[in-house]
């Protein structure tokens, strides 16, 4: 190992962030303003005050104010699974044989599993200060449903998650977890929503969607005193949340004198990347610093990559607000695809704006290459994956033969957003040798796209 | 919080211990010699050859060496996944209202999910110096054959595992874990052995048993060129390496001037609460300091608290060597439990050793009660505890509450040997209420100690 550079960074407690960075405040083309799904104007605080918090509502809107303070309570939670370890990946360089030196940023040491936690103890402290009785979300692959209740469970808020029924299925487990922190798990659609009974008589052996779950969250939060809905990634809070990964990963950095040229990060709905790159990328808008940025998604469903920049729907039931943003469509159904963090038909409008303004690159990986990749890393660096993490271990690993051939001795920094403990299905189906991959046809992609709202014009 | 005492300490990478520390040599009694199955004599090096590696056997023989020097090769390894954290638990002692000051060490951060990979990549260190092709073992649960996995992996060793046939069959995922990291998983009974074919024909229906399937892993090292077969507890190698969770321990609460007065934790085999308590054990042993040692048990398997300290076979199969132990008899079958790490018969002889001079207490929990404690640890602290774990975490949440009772501010330590990600199955019994609790009749366990071998007259 290299002189003075441990395996894995730590952050001493009085090291950690004390405030959030809002990149947005750096940016010259800032993200178009988000609309009102009826009016499709841009949405008035007012307008959003049924469905979501109203600290987080001001945060979603603020996009001149560079950094927001971190409450002194979820600071105080923060300190119970953070800072997570900046680690140097020696024993992958060995394996790859490559003068790149590694560096992942790993968000997994905690019982959600992922960065998810990050911003739903936020979601979940503000909704507390407001004196609300609790929240509503949907889950897909649970991650963010677990971090949720987790974080309702120590502000003592009721937390209800519809959980796709398909996964409520077949994954007990996730459930299971979020019920042991208190949370009511209810497989949607349901009976318990107009719009889901509406579901439910039209198609009766649907196995749900995550935009009909949306739907159903919303519905129930806006129908019941005391409760708002939350979203764990796309929204521009949750990547101001998301950015104490890249404060952390950049003092880290600056303490060892370590200057990352590469950043790459996973991307569905773009929460973990936004969060790692901000403070890096603020940086670069300011013209301190200049960094590569490398957003990774899959190739089944590509929405920076092969997607259109336009007004859309966030959700497929058509009752959040539009923003604009890198889309394939809200009516794009994405391949069964194993990383189900990043089965997102659009992209967060910050990255989308950075990356249409050049500011950012984009690659998408096939699903085989990926666990491949994540296998290696299992191997030899002891961590097992998950698979959207693995999307950017994936360029990661690619980045660094890329250095082997040319013999640059550039430094990489990757986020390993989280564990793939409650995906041994997909594990198996690649050990078993029969993961398939699947892109979508230009035809697929441009009939999704044809139908996006008339707003674009 | 309390002010200069941080949520969690990490030791510096130069404060990881460099040598294990022996018990052994500050007992006054030291354990029994282990013997022959076969001759009933004390055993010698060759006996023990064709089964173990040769440093372990060096390992496992010397009761007088206090310092083991930790191989650069394993203190590389450990820079992986140590220094685990030593946790301040606040917000449990803010939910119990308790003078009482609770700190625990975390060992489930890494991909096995528990302490077992102290060992397990010694093991597999100590296999590939002596330049075999793989090694054997069994697994129950799964975590010792997860641990394995991942240090056979990545010193390129095989890696067979016996996995007890209900659990490979009830617990998929665990045994993708293992494939992934490259090792093959073979359910016990299996057809590959003698023993496992002859149990086939005399059971055609069974489901397996430990005692089975160790049984079948040493019959298949024993009879492959450039194999051994290995343990992931009760013997005392294990607990010489697991001791580098005492020494991190103590030497965190050093550095911030912490005194424990109660070291708790849970005991199957023993190699967690070995581990834990040896470095502080040792100071007690050697006068120099005065500690609480408390083994906790379950109720259904109360080797320590209701076991004979006797001989007896360390497997049901009577393949391995006898040691003198707290032992419920080697054909003791133990209720259905949750926390399957503990389902054990016997005891660790040096733990039984230091139980039997009162230099250690023993209690003993019921289940239902456990997954009380857990779910209030999630809740509070964040972190799923493993069924096992929370043995320690209900006994130090009696003791903290016996300190509310009389003010005292006792400083508690205790170990979190791992995360329950992959027990949600037990949770699940006890989210829904039908969680049952078993105690073995006295008759029961009478019948069972009345078929100790001969040879403890």
């Amino acid at each position: 190992m290299e002189k003075n550079i441990p395996y894995k960074i730590y952050l001493e407690e009085s090291e950690l962030p004390k405030q959030w960075y809002n990149v947005r405040a750096d940016m010259k083309n800032k993200p178009a303003p988000i609309l009102n799904p009826a009016t499709l104007k841009p949405v008035t605080k007012d307008d959003l005050k049924p469905v979501f918090c109203d600290d987080l509502i001001d945060q979603e809107l603020d996009d001149t104010t560079p950094y927001f303070d971190i409450p002194q309570e979820i600071q105080d939670f923060y300190k119970m699974y953070r800072p997570s370890p900046l680690i140097r990946a020696y024993f992958l360089e060995k394996a790859l044989n490559t003068p790149a030196k590694i560096y992942y940023k790993f968000e997994g040491n905690n019982t959600s599993g992922s960065h998810k936690l990050n911003s739903a103890i936020a979601q979940a402290y503000y909704a507390k200060k407001q004196g609300l009785k609790g929240v509503t979300t949907e889950t897909g692959a649970g991650q963010w449903g677990t971090a949720l209740s987790m974080a309702c469970s120590f502000f003592d808020l009721d937390c209800k998650v519809y959980m796709v029924k398909v996964s409520y299925e077949q994954k007990p487990f996730r459930r299971e977890v979020m019920r042991t922190y208190g949370a009511s798990v209810t497989p949607s659609p349901s009976e318990t929503t107009e719009i889901g009974r509406k579901i439910l008589q039209e198609f009766p052996g649907t196995t749900g969607s995550l935009g009909c779950a949306i739907s159903e969250a919303v519905e129930d939060a806006v129908s019941h005193e005391g409760y708002r809905y939350v979203l764990g990634s796309v929204l521009s809070q949750v990547l101001l949340h998301q950015s104490v990964i890249g404060l952390e990963a950049k003092t880290a950095m600056d303490k060892y004198g370590i200057k990352p040229d590469i950043i790459i990060g996973c991307a569905g709905g773009g929460s973990n990347l936004g969060g790692l790159i901000s403070p890096f990328m603020g940086e670069k808008l300011r013209g301190e610093a200049d960094y590569r940025f490398i957003a990774v998604e899959p190739a089944s469903c590509p929405s920076l990559t092969r997607g259109k920049f336009a007004y859309d729907f966030c959700d497929t039931g058509k009752v959040c607000p539009l923003q604009k943003m890198y889309t394939l469509g809200s009516g794009f159904i994405p391949s069964a695809n194993h990383a189900g963090g990043l089965r997102y038909h659009g992209m967060s409008a910050i990255l989308s704006q950075l990356y249409d303004d050049h500011l950012m690159e984009a690659v998408s990986v096939e699903q085989t290459e990926v666990f491949r990749a994540a296998e290696l890393f299992a191997r030899v660096e002891g961590t097992l994956p998950a698979p959207e993490s693995s999307h950017a271990i994936k360029a990661a690993i690619d980045e660094a033969l890329k250095c082997k051939e040319t013999g640059e001795e550039k430094t990489i920094l990757f986020g390993l957003t989280g564990t793939g403990y409650f995906d041994m299905m997909a594990y198996q189906k690649y050990n078993d040798g029969v993961m398939s991959d699947y892109i979508p046809t230009d035809e697929e992609i441009a009939k999704s796209v044809a139908k996006l709202p008339q707003i674009n014009g």
